[in-house]
């Protein structure tokens, strides 16, 4: 008996750098239905969506997936009402047709990477998702072969009705109701959709369902029954209700699978700010082109999905939790990625070709829809450079082209002003709306909570993400493109040290004038000062060593040994001040120095990981420079992980022992870095507890994977990307590679 | 004392042909507001608007117009829970400082045509919407200057603040909160809007608030608190909140006006089926360009709203409420058009130019967005003809081209099918989503009530409408186009009324086939049988009767004598049954012949607005050929005005005596009949009893002009545009002309 259960979970079924999702998996309740097609959407559509088939016993009686409200109203009120005692029947219903769920014990789900598949009765559906690399676009030559099929904004779905023991035809259907006040349901109907081959039904130009078999037919109505069994089949061309549909009919004695594709399609400029369209709209242009090639090519997606389930099932060393977190994971980083031309003209007119466009990639903020947050492209890094490395080096450039600025800072407490640095914004903006330059959307002044500005930690990100980065992928080319960088980065850290070169200790003591009297705060902004604060916290600390030693490597293979003996330098002095403050009882106090309180953070190990995937895992020998830093850290993680400590009581863990807030996503890196790089032997029954945090019906099934937990409970962070730290623990199992 | 009270009663605000609107006037209540900046939807936004000023006598105090809800959530709880205990003040309001709406006492509210003014205190709130003729697009030069004018999609605010007696600063605001998932707020900050010298707040790329006054900031937090009384100003520019707004301050001892405008833009192919952009888009490329025109014009559009506030001053002789009601469904129907460019070549780029594009005249049908539905373009029409006359060509020519049809006719229960002819569609599709060619988004087959086929209405509707437009343009031209066309209408006209000449008696008596063994109905869809059954329906032999006469006339004028004979004598036809049919007590009943019961209409007098305004005015004297019929019209709508027939208990007329469901449109349209046409002298307190029903609170005030009262209460046909009908009393009241 597993302790979770994904069947009734909502997962993202998301085409890549689409910005958009199927999210099915958790049921509707009475009033209010739990999935469907979102578009630019920080949450489910919430939108009945219909897969089902007429019952082999009752063709009065249709089933479908309980993801739709069984007695919504119709919309059909509207129109006439019924007080008026009007004596006929009106373009309903067929009295004694009923449509009602499948019950949850007939539902067999398999929930997989590329694939997700339920089973009920004889009935089966699979929904099969890209997870596949990208060819880089800024290519001089890109693959635009390989590109177009990687972003095609659509998933396909397959219906299987085995109706071999069935004495009369039974019609199979897959429709969805829009209940958007605006963009109202329609049916492909045009005479070139006929021309191309594609029957299907949307909610205006943005999402729909369509098929290329020509046994499917479309309609719209007041309601599913009166698609499955009309009054009359022209009817279906009724263009007012709510609810349209595919249908298909299936003969008595026959086993038939019908093809589909979930289709997406955002036209036009998509962003302020900064003008861009979809990097898909070079291909196509609109939903039905989407729907014609993504049914063309089922065969394409169908063997992707089979290889990413495959390249998942290599990872057999990981237990069923960690798997089911993996794939969890990945569905919701492709949900929130969005894959942009920035166009160089024209604001309106977004041409079908190649021309002035510039590709760039967005990960949006889950719910919070922030472009680019780098407090989570610093976690998404080792996910992203498996799969498309160049999304990294994009990410990056955006920062330094536009959202870099240089600040002064300054002692708490004290006016006087230092010099400051380099620095990056929070995010590129939020909700599409790119931020003016050199600001996020994010941060604000003269305030100490959530908020605040991030200088320093956004900061040690960029030089984390570029160390990385460059590691990885060798890239000379962009390092030195940015020769003058990497000394600014230096000697903004540096800077933020202490004014003072004999007075530095490697840890922050000063916040940017940004702040404007406020305080920095870090990543984890909805913690208390265990993590919330930046100055002195143990976990920036370690981030900050991290930071050195990468750039130390940076200096040293361009040849520039003194600005290498300087940073070098800092991260000794940080490492001894961390030390330093080793306790009695062997752990690290969350705050440094002489704020130091009861607090103790798991997260304070974060940081180890970068030198392990930067090149400097000549700093993590347990007999090397730093072993006395290696140790205190093994000897942290393993007192605060006891019960009472950074656990809570279900075996789960707390990043801080002081909030009852904890973050999956920074729980997976921390498992691997305390796996990995300090070589302690975890409970592996943790992973089944946050496992079955997120399998939780209710908040955590909806919002399918979330960061943020309260004791358990979803909370903040939903519907989130950043989980994909998950990948560090592919390396574990020995997958170093991508599917296919 | 007045009967009707428009204070606090939705009211639009609408540009012309842009199918938006600013809809205002419903305060909120403590779970919803009910106005804000709809664009291309079928109810007002539901979003809070926000208009006000600090208070003079209490900084931390600010008032606003009660178009908000008071204590909604503020979006921030999904960043910081405050059950964590974090002992810091987030990027929200200041301690203290509080939103309060001014309460219904302090508000004086003048409601006019043009303008909109309220005040209250020492604010004056004023929105100025265009009521103006348009010239003809079509035109081999068109005028573009005064259609850029009239098209731009926007309207015009003033807000004044008298401090003059203030001792210190006060700030002025507008703002709105947008609640869209997906389609978020923004501050216009792109270095082009500066050089536009435009500033504004949006949501997404449709619809926002701007200004050009360089006093003028914009900002946007969680809370309107925080844009007024910002901890840091700095802070304004945070992007994350659901609430932006302009704000300006007012210098103690000042009386400071500043100008505002609401702006929409929605980009792109905007309809399938056909595709079609905005006709605007000819004029401007995004929301900025909209402010920026509409802010240079400011005066244009003040001087736009007194020619029409002096133009229905003009008709002195109508009752208040009358004025009321024209003020009310001008407004309701311009926030329906939707001006279009169906465009030639490609669907994807709709370029900022002239080429590639044909106007095209869209009327929505309020909260159903059926387009240019045929039975309210023909109630429609004496206000178009007035205003743009080449609007209603514009939606015949769409009909004759894509949506008429041919069919054969049948009696009730009889399958034998006849010849049937021409017709037309009940629409051209729905939602902006064009049906397919011959059939409209509303008719089904199989039934008898609501969606039926409307053939024969819509072939009537059709002859009034061209007749009516005819006549009054002299338009020779377009009626020759059509040659052939006029016979084919009387062909199909005759062979509704009976397969052989010799038994036809004028009134229809065939259903056609389209109803596949269902019967038609006519556009009182949901009445009873009374109104709602076409065959033998007085109310459509009436209209029967004008139509024959109309295309007599057509005849006439093109030298078909014989035809116009076949027409007369079918006229002659229609009217003897209708006297025929006279009963006893000196009424004619609902439904003619066999058919004949209990209820009683006031419609059967509508079609006679066809002959007066169709050229047929001979038809209509007392002494004339028809002296029988009308004088029994005459009789009978006297007697049915009665209390107790078709008369509900506070005076409203009741269209039919057995049912409670009661068309404002079309009691204006038979008053004017009444009055104008059968010289009834009519007791004006029901004028007052209308302007009542759409004066009260709740349903009927939240939907601004309904046309479909349950006994007073709104109930169908909500948000309509269908009311201006009361064009007609213009006439009445010697105004003949359009504003300006």
């Amino acid at each position: 008996m597993p302790m979770f259960d994904p069947t009734f979970v909502n997962t993202f079924h998301s085409p890549i750098g689409a910005h958009c999702s199927l999210t099915l998996g958790m049921p509707a309740n009475e009033k209010k239905t739990h999935g469907g097609l979102g578009v630019q959407l920080g949450k489910p559509a919430d939108e009945d969506v219909f897969i089902g088939v007429q019952s082999a016993d009752d063709e009065n009686l249709i089933q479908a997936l309980p993801f739709f409200v069984a007695d919504e109203s119709t919309g059909s009120e509207d129109f006439v009402d019924s007080d008026l005692g009007m004596d006929d029947h009106y373009m309903g219903d067929l009295p004694g047709v009923r449509v009602e769920a499948f019950t949850p014990d007939q539902i067999v789900r398999r929930l997989d990477v590329g694939s997700d598949v339920w089973t009920v009765g004889d009935l089966t559906v699979r929904i099969d998702s890209p997870v596949r690399t990208l060819p880089d676009p800024h290519a001089k030559t890109p693959d635009h072969d390989a590109l177009k099929l990687a972003t095609c904004p659509a998933v396909t779905i397959e219906l299987t009705v085995d109706n071999t023991k069935g004495a009369a035809p039974r019609v199979v259907f897959l429709g969805y109701a829009g209940h958007d006040a605006s963009e109202k349901m329609r049916q492909f109907d045009r005479p070139d959709d006929r021309e191309l081959g594609v029957v299907g039904i949307a909610r205006g130009f943005t999402r729909g369902f369509a098929s290329a078999d020509p046994r499917v037919v479309s309609g719209q109505a007041f309601s599913l029954a009166a698609l499955v069994k009309p009054v009359n089949p022209q009817n279906r061309r009724f263009a007012l209700g709510p609810v349209a549909a595919l249908t298909a009919e299936v003969p008595a004695g026959a086993r038939e699978t019908f093809r589909f594709a979930a289709v997406f399609y955002t036209p036009g400029v998509v962003t302020s700010g900064q003008n861009c369209a979809y990097f898909y709209t070079r291909y196509f242009d609109r939903l039905e082109t989407v729907a014609k090639y993504a049914l063309d090519h089922f065969d394409d997606y169908r063997g992707w999905a089979d290889d990413a389930d495959r390249w998942l099932a290599r990872a057999d060393t990981l237990n069923p939790a960690q798997r089911f977190q993996l794939v969890h994971t990945i569905r919701s980083y492709y949900g929130s990625t969005e894959f942009l031309d920035r166009l160089d003209a024209s604001r309106h007119a977004v041409p079908l070709s190649h021309d002035g466009r510039t590709p760039m990639w967005v990960v949006n903020e889950g719910e919070y829809r922030m472009l680019n947050t780098f407090d989570l492209a610093v976690d998404m890094l080792f996910y992203e450079l498996r799969m498309h490395p160049w999304t990294v080096r994009d990410v990056l450039e955006h920062y330094v082209e536009r959202y870099s600025y240089e600040d002064q800072v300054r002692f708490p407490g004290d006016d006087t002003l230092h010099p400051g640095g380099v620095s990056f914004t929070h995010d590129h903006g939020a909700n599409n709306h790119f931020s003016p330059p050199h600001y996020s959307s994010y941060e604000a002044s003269g305030i100490r909570g959530c908020f605040s500005y991030m200088t320093h930690e956004q900061l040690l990100n960029f030089i984390c993400t570029a160390g990385t980065y460059l590691h990885h992928t060798g890239d000379t080319a962009w390092r030195d493109k940015h020769a003058g960088l990497w000394e600014r980065l230096l000697t903004s850290c540096e800077n933020r040290d202490h004014p003072e070169p004999s007075k530095r200790n490697g840890v922050m003591s000063l916040d940017s004038s940004r702040c404007d009297g406020g305080a920095e705060i870090t990543t984890y902004d909805s913690l208390d000062t265990s993590l919330g604060q930046a100055r002195n916290n143990g976990y920036m600390a370690v981030k900050g060593w991290a930071s050195y030693l990468l750039l130390e490597k940076v200096f040293r293979d361009r040849g520039e040994d003194a600005l290498a003996e300087r940073a070098a330098a800092q991260a000794k002095r940080a490492a001894d001040t961390l030390v330093a403050n080793v306790g009695g009882d062997g752990t690290l106090p969350a705050l440094l120095n002489e704020e130091a309180g009861e607090s103790r953070i798991i997260s304070v190990i974060e940081g180890l990981v970068f030198p392990q995937r930067g090149g400097r895992e000549d700093a993590l020998a347990a007999d090397g420079p730093f072993a006395a830093l290696l140790a205190a850290l093994r000897t942290h993680t393993e007192k605060v992980l006891q019960p009472g400590v950074c656990r809570f009581d279900d075996g789960a863990w707390k990043l801080s022992s002081t909030s009852i807030n904890s973050w999956l996503s920074k729980i997976y890196l921390s498992q691997h870095v305390a796996r990995a790089i300090l070589g302690v032997e975890l409970d592996p029954t943790a992973d089944d507890a946050h496992a079955a945090w997120l399998c939780r019906p209710g908040n955590n099934a909806y919002w399918a994977w979330s960061d943020q937990h309260h004791s358990g409970v979803a909370k903040g962070s939903k519907y989130y990307p950043r989980g994909v730290t998950t990948a560090l623990w592919l390396d574990e199992a020995g997958v170093h590679d991508a599917p296919g």
